[in-house]
């Protein structure tokens, strides 16, 4: 039950509409202007809090900005940002902190997380800090917290609706027309318990991208390495979370879109199964695409964060309002340990057959097994099955129409470079499948499904418990951050997709290239010594410790379907062994 | 876990390609020549066993032969088949009967009732004698059952793979080259759990039926009344099991094929809810739809078997073996109380708005209201809304290509009179829908589903609790069985099947034309003076209780979306008070 006993079907759950408004009629302005116009909106709201800017200005050649956004903060504000969520609801609920002033030193960061990495879309301080109000007024007058997340300022990717701000989601084409009735189901709950809603988030053109870029506002970059890209498509979530610009973001994942951001800006970030979190009130291309479809989740700083967003998501019972999701509340006992082995089996994907991993994403892997196996716990490696195979059916379940509806967008709205990319790759050859091949595709993916689900289960030859294993982990993706414009494969997350499995990314360090010496993994895998595909040369010839200077590193842990509750009280374990190891 | 311990990744799941296969290559028989010998091939079998064949000869013109198939059997026999599941699980575990004895009454009345009734399809006494002798020297030397279902004889509808039989399901085209190389995940259960698989059992040609007719066999009689069907599609499970030829079976529904039959043969019948049971290894055209898809469950002769299939199926973790099952296990505490509240709260559909129900069906949901009233409960009325709506996209779903797989696949196999009217319904002019189409009906579905949960939801501000209805009452048709090839309107079952709700569906008596009196239910409903449209006009020109003469009358209780055990639990009640109340 919700805490306030509140039924959830008092939220209006929204009807998304915008993207065949966006198709059927045309702005008269071109892309450029709308950009312009969408930028100067930004910079006037910003404009109106001048004491939250930077008083210097940075020059385009620093690299890393990340310490920046909070120098200029004082002591307090300081400690308030560096605070996950979990506790600074705790202070929220203690009355050590006042809404106000949490939501005021999100917001001051974030303005010059903003001018530093060009992360954000639409800006409503001044909402939040009347939400932050009231909410100290309601503290003050009962005692007691509207909700779990009282007081908890909360950012918001752009494509998410949000009652009363746009919506424009990365096409110029849809700005200013996508100005939200209603708010997503996701963020109608964040409001009833208590969050304080106060910035969108940018995601690339299209969605379909694991970097963040678009010809409204342009490229997100890195805080740590601004010639990198902070990933994507969840990627204005990733750099403003990473600089303490938000406690916690909401994200969406369909492909790598909460992963590869959270494992690039060195954040934790569950991409669920399908229908386990709200979802309702997403706009996007493909409206009604149900052969694979994506999930939101959080993106945070710490991974009990993560169990925090999805314990408030469902205990709201969003299967209430949501037809697609499954009636299964959140199990927080699971996180803490129930049911999860005290001496897991973990099997270790080193690499996935098509794009070997970089040597510092090698060397992760090594130093968490070695910790692993130090804490007691059973490691084995994970044989790749079909990585190749499953990125070439996900791409054609993605372009179900032969990329017609991109396309068509994309004619006034010219694609940005990874974009363009992305449609090179459309599958047969630009045209759309047939319902008998849409059939056989659905049945393709069906059966991949059942082999590497039984794959999973035939592991039990391989363990010592004679159970399968109990997770996978695995890199995020074949390198760091990439420099912008040059993520090439999508391998590593999309396959869990494909698959529907839960997974979680965690940092576990971040490289810096002057003392970086690589650790001998020989005796864990055979690397290829040729490159077996164009994709991997390119990815291979991109490796030189100078060009990652600075970037996180991060590991995905993954666990069946539906089993959100499993990974992170696995993660748990696997974080205290890393930890214990050091 | 499974009572053995036995890990069910052990289960070969079937990969399903026979209709492609039937699609490819064409019989070089025509179909009445593979009628014949699929014909000749089941007597030839039924007769290794002419003790259990019926001394007389019963002319067609014979209606009611609903006692004949146990008319034969010794005291003790009699006793045997009029066990309900539950309780003859019971009795084997307690070795009160043996497995042989159990089986050999079901197969004596079974083939009595194919005679009566043309029932069956695939005949496999001699294996199940086998398995039984061996299920009974297991029991002897151990002392201990196989497993939950130890002994119990389990019919199977024809589309379902039985390994090593055919799965001809209703089309000539297909007998012969489809036998099974292993068991549907379902099927493969039954046998891990002790049960015996003795017959498979008529189901119509495309499934597309809720009657049983098709070119290899025939119809399939009602035995209560054989001027009228049994229902369909799982039509021979419906007529074996009311006289008692089959303690249990399994059946499959996406408009209604499991309710229909069981409502007509005065059974219980449960359509859970999509990725509750198992369901891989299922024969039937349009392999890969997924746009609205059917649901796997048991049609039995008392309420606490539904729930015994459901908790054994779980108990052996079927979502470790079938991708999109969810990993829910079987709650018996709530079919047996828990969290069911002790007042219910129930709305009464009386009439969809579309077909009214004949006078029989809208008598009985005034008794039950009458009962559930006396009983404590609360009632209140169900406001139809958008049944042709739904009708009109359930269409469509299920005829994404235009019917042509159909088509093709009938030019072979000439449509029974009930697919010649259904193929008359196909939409869209008979043309396959585009991408961007098949996406936005992707979309009116889920607006279609968001819309009633709504409406559902909205309940609350009519009810004394404040809280939604727990459950709909409801017609499961709007007449009785019907003359054979004069069904009509589906829309009463699926409905719910388009919503992906729970439903169970119940007997309450059986139509005595003789006595017959209509009840005044005018407090509860206004009828239509005037038809609304040509199906109700046809529907309520069939109305005469003589035609309808012995036929059953039962209703449908249906609950949330993967709420099975609610449904369940929520049913004793109301048979509770239904009992209570005589």
């Amino acid at each position: 039950m919700p805490p306030d006993g509140d039924f959830p079907g008092h939220i209006d759950v929204p009807v998304m509409s915008a993207p065949v408004l966006g198709r059927t009629t045309q702005h008269s302005a071109a892309w450029e202007t709308i950009s312009t116009r969408k930028i100067t909106d930004r910079e006037a709201i910003l404009a109106r809090w001048p004491d939250w800017h930077l008083k210097k200005q940075v020059p385009d050649s620093a690299l890393d900005v990340s310490s920046l956004p909070v120098s200029g903060l004082t002591p307090r504000e300081r400690e308030i940002v560096h605070h996950d969520a979990t506790s600074l609801v705790e202070a929220l609920r203690e009355r050590r902190y006042t809404a106000v002033e949490v939501t005021r030193a999100f917001c001051h960061v974030a303005t010059i997380a903003q001018g530093l990495t060009n992360c954000l879309t639409e800006v409503f301080f001044g909402e939040a800090l009347e939400r932050a109000t009231e909410l100290d007024r309601h503290m003050q007058e009962t005692g007691k917290p509207v909700g779990p997340l009282h007081g908890l300022p909360v950012s918001i990717k752009d494509h998410i609706l949000v009652k009363g701000r746009d919506t424009a989601s990365g096409y110029a084409e849809w700005a200013y027309r996508t100005v939200s009735d209603r708010d997503a189901v996701a963020v109608a709950i964040l409001r009833k318990a208590g969050a304080v809603l106060y910035v969108k988030t940018a995601n690339p053109q299209t969605l379909l991208a694991l970097e963040t870029n678009n010809n409204i506002y342009g490229r997100t970059l890195n805080p740590f390495n601004r010639k990198l890209t902070p990933g994507g498509s969840s990627g204005g979530e990733g750099a403003l979370i990473s600089v303490h610009g938000s406690p916690l973001g909401i994200g969406t994942d369909i492909g790598g879109s909460i992963r590869i951001p959270a494992a690039h800006m060195g954040l934790y970030g569950l991409k669920g199964s399908v229908a386990r979190m709200p979802h309702a009130g997403l706009l996007g291309s493909h409206d009604g695409m149900d052969a694979i479809t994506g999930a939101l989740g959080p993106i945070a700083t710490s991974a009990r964060d993560l169990a925090l967003f999805c314990r408030v998501m469902l205990q709201y019972r969003p299967w209430l309002l949501e037809p697609p999701l499954i009636e299964m509340p959140w199990r927080q006992d699971v996180v803490d340990g129930v049911d999860i082995p005290n001496q897991l089996c973990i099997a270790i994907l080193w690499d996935d057959g098509v794009v070997a991993p970089h040597p510092p994403i090698l060397d992760a892997l090594k130093r968490a097994k070695d910790a692993l196996l130090a804490a007691g716990h059973e490691v084995i490696t994970w044989e790749p099955v079909g990585h190749q195979e499953a990125w070439d059916l996900i791409l054609k379940l993605y372009f179900l129409d032969g990329g017609a509806e991109y396309r068509e967008t994309l004619a006034h709205d010219p694609p940005v470079p990874q974009i363009e990319w992305m449609m090179s790759q459309v599958p047969n050859d630009g045209a759309p499948f047939s319902v008998a091949e849409i059939f056989r595709l659905n049945l393709a993916r069906e059966a991949f499904r059942a082999k590497i689900l039984q794959h999973w289960n035939s592991t039990e030859a391989r363990t010592r418990t004679g159970r399968p294993v109990d997770a996978v982990l695995s890199p995020v993706a074949p390198t760091l951050a990439p420099p912008h414009d040059t993520t090439r494969w999508w391998g590593y997350t999309s396959y869990w997709n494909l698959m529907d499995y839960s997974a979680a990314v965690f940092p576990v360090g971040r490289l810096d290239a002057d003392e970086y010496r690589a650790r001998d993994v020989s005796a864990d895998i055979v690397l290829p010594s040729d490159s077996r595909n164009p994709t991997e040369e390119f990815i291979r010839a991109q490796w030189a410790p100078q060009t990652y200077h600075n970037a996180a590193v991060s590991l995905q842990l993954i666990g069946r379907r539906l089993n959100e509750e499993r990974v992170l009280g696995m993660l748990r374990k696997v974080e205290d062994a890393l930890h214990s190891s050091h």
